[in-house]
């Protein structure tokens, strides 16, 4: 049906080395850096799996190659050359080069350097070009792993993917920090999490996962936070208690992980990630102990980053993990669909994930039965009227049930060290941020 | 860690016929159906992977089962035993009944009838309950597969998922039906579409996808239209023509149609939907001899809905194929990016796939050199400061790519022969419709 195939095939950097000396093969990618010596001329090919080593002896395909800048679009055809020096282990020679696009601008600064050397404004302002820097490519790499491990453990636990509405008719989840709209000439709201809406949807599938955006007008400028990030959620019905929920937070993190290092274990290798190892089972602590443990006014209601760091220490010291779950916190701090602990209303069945001494995601038990939310409401003074279907929800039937949730970007900034969010986004949103 | 496991572990619906004979077993659940006889109640329970039937013969039992209404969440302990005529073909006998939460409301209307007996306003009024019914529920899990599968094909042919901006700061990709909302201050527009991005994601990753919510301020109430929906996008470098990516398309639909038979296949039989056998290549017709084929004027500018049906029953006959490719649509019905056919710039280098005669996606190749850009935007009337940082990544090096996005819901509708996709999607957002 398709006659005109060129000859020969495209063939990966990567995949080069495999091919026969002598081969022909054919590269297309970015120009990476050309290195114009005497009598030689370098020029490294990057495409999506990586960086292939052109070497041109031929004087007037050198000056060719010399017009075509840096991030230019070519495509290289030669012989395939094994060089235990190159890049990968062979290299293309005797080639010819022939760009596919007009010769490009340089970027805002050089792609090609180990390390990007300009700042996160400049970075963030050209994102579309210095995304393509093999450090800025791999941290999302790590990201869409996750997702992959993330969707793929659920999967296998019987869970549901669901997609919710963005567009919300009342912003009573937290209040503030809302987007407001005008939606056919009345206001709506942009959905700060799914919360509401995987709980109905346990009543219809018992276990449901969403991956999707959800958007805070975050109105500090803080190196945590953006206006729309990925949240990778989870919600499931029929759970003993919040030991449940966590019991299979665990399972996604694995899945993450491995995810991770099966699917972008180059990128995690470059960013130098050291991937945890995930316990059986999460070690555990009560609130009220986590604050006896460091030293903290047993009336504190919540922990601070010292203190979280203080208990990702020992953590690592008593269990050897990386991770650590506090579970109790105060009622008084969690939002009012939470469910307390059987016996003391004081304390909540729910937790905190913390990943190396910082909180990582949130999770818990919810309430279930309808007479709970009735009073839950009220004591949080929301009006019962605003939040119509979901209360109904409760009304017709719901299991026990509890979820949690992972930013996304925290978690990849997490695993690779990063202190901003914004450089593990690939456009991120916030304050000042509204482009590209 | 973890002491209150109950006796015994909680069975499946589905599993129950694979326990022994006289074993006891814990079902968990909805009360589905009751039916009161006069010496024998039958208690219905459904759960997330059907149906089980629990017979009641004990009176104190059967009338606490006669109190507790369908909706309600139950545990059921008892004993297995094998009887060819209860649904999965076993049952739980001499069963002792507990609900999980208070006694639930009486549904909308009854959701253990095969057909649900209200209207769809009413259905999606109580979207949280009604979309209990195992049909309507059974659509949702077709539309989950189907993401299960395209995100599987892409992946395995080099993809990487992406997450792009929904709040973006111009609404120029086809300017009306945008949602304006107040961003910190400024306006800022929920994306119609992640094109623009996708677009730029090629010079990082080359071959990318998403799924995710797009916003369409429709302002016409029709059965085809959501003011949110869940759109499938790719876009992939260093493609020759549009072929290379109909053939993208075409195993992202293979992976879509393997998957739903894979995972959603009770889902599937259930609705009756008959799975297209996905031919080998699509087959292809060139916009002037579909025109020509259905008896149309040569210069109508596109296909109308009879002629879309027409061709659909052509390419069964022709080729036996429910899917038909048409190629070439005139460039003054494409958008500003859409590459010319080479040699003739009146066509485009573009598809409409039509799936069993109705349009179910469009793609092509687009534009990549940066003086194309110039003179299309210009030729658009588009002030290219807007575009800014889209117009920059084609100047840095673009690579010829190309594109298709489906619609879930629309891929859905059509599989299920749904007439509106309100029917398909689990809290629909249009015109008048922002809740639940």
């Amino acid at each position: 049906m398709h006659q005109h195939i060129p000859t020969p095939e495209r063939v990966l950097a990567r995949d080069l080395v495999a091919l026969p000396e002598g081969a022909p093969a054919s590269l297309a990618g970015w120009v990476h850096r050309r290195r114009i010596l005497k009598s030689l001329t370098f020029l490294v090919v990057r495409d999506r799996s990586g960086l292939a080593q052109v070497v041109v002896r031929d004087a007037a395909v050198a000056r060719h190659v010399e017009a075509l800048p840096e991030e230019t679009v070519v495509s290289v055809s030669g012989t395939v050359f094994h060089n235990p020096d190159a890049p990968g282990g062979a290299e293309l020679v005797g080639p010819a080069v022939v760009a596919l696009t007009e010769p490009a601008e340089a970027p805002p600064a050089e792609l090609w350097r180990p390390t990007f050397a300009a700042g996160l404004p400049t970075r963030l302002d050209h994102a579309a070009v210095t995304l393509r820097h093999p450090r800025h490519r791999a941290a999302w790499e790590i990201a869409a792993a996750s997702m992959r491990g993330f969707r793929s453990a659920l999967g296998g636990l019987g869970f549901t993917e669901v997609m919710t509405p963005k567009l919300v008719e009342t912003a009573t989840e937290s209040g503030a920090n809302v987007f407001e709209l005008d939606y056919f000439g009345r206001p709506a709201y942009l959905a700060q999490s799914p919360q509401f809406y995987k709980q109905m949807l346990v009543g219809v599938f018992e276990r449901v996962f969403e991956v999707g955006p959800v958007f805070r007008a975050e109105p500090h400028d803080t190196v945590r936070h953006l206006a729309q990030y990925t949240s990778l959620d989870a919600e499931l019905g029929f759970i003993r208690d919040h030991r449940d929920v966590l019991a299979v937070l665990r399972s996604a993190v694995v899945g993450m992980v491995e995810a991770v290092e099966t699917y972008a274990g180059d990128a995690a290798a470059l960013l130098g990630v050291q991937l945890p190892r995930v316990p059986d089972e999460f070690p555990v602590i009560h609130f009220r102990d986590a604050l006896a443990r460091v030293g903290a006014d047993p009336d504190e209601p919540d922990l601070s980053p010292a203190h979280e760091r203080a208990l990702g220490e020992w953590a690592r010291a008593a269990y050897g993990s990386d991770f650590l779950a506090v579970e109790g916190y105060p009622m008084a701090k969690r939002p009012f669909y939470t469910a307390p602990e059987p016996g003391d209303g004081r304390w909540s069945a729910s937790f905190d994930l913390l990943f190396r001494g910082l909180e990582l995601t949130t999770g818990g038990q919810r309430l279930h039965r309808p007479s709970d939310y009735a009073a839950a409401v009220e004591r949080a003074g929301i009006d019962p009227e605003v939040m119509g279907g979901y209360l109904d929800a409760f009304r017709h039937g719901m299991p026990p049930h509890g979820g949690f949730a992972i930013g996304l970007e925290r978690w990849v900034a997490r695993l690779t060290g990063a202190e901003n969010v914004r450089e593990v986004a690939l456009f991120p949103r916030d304050l000042h941020r509204l482009a590209p």
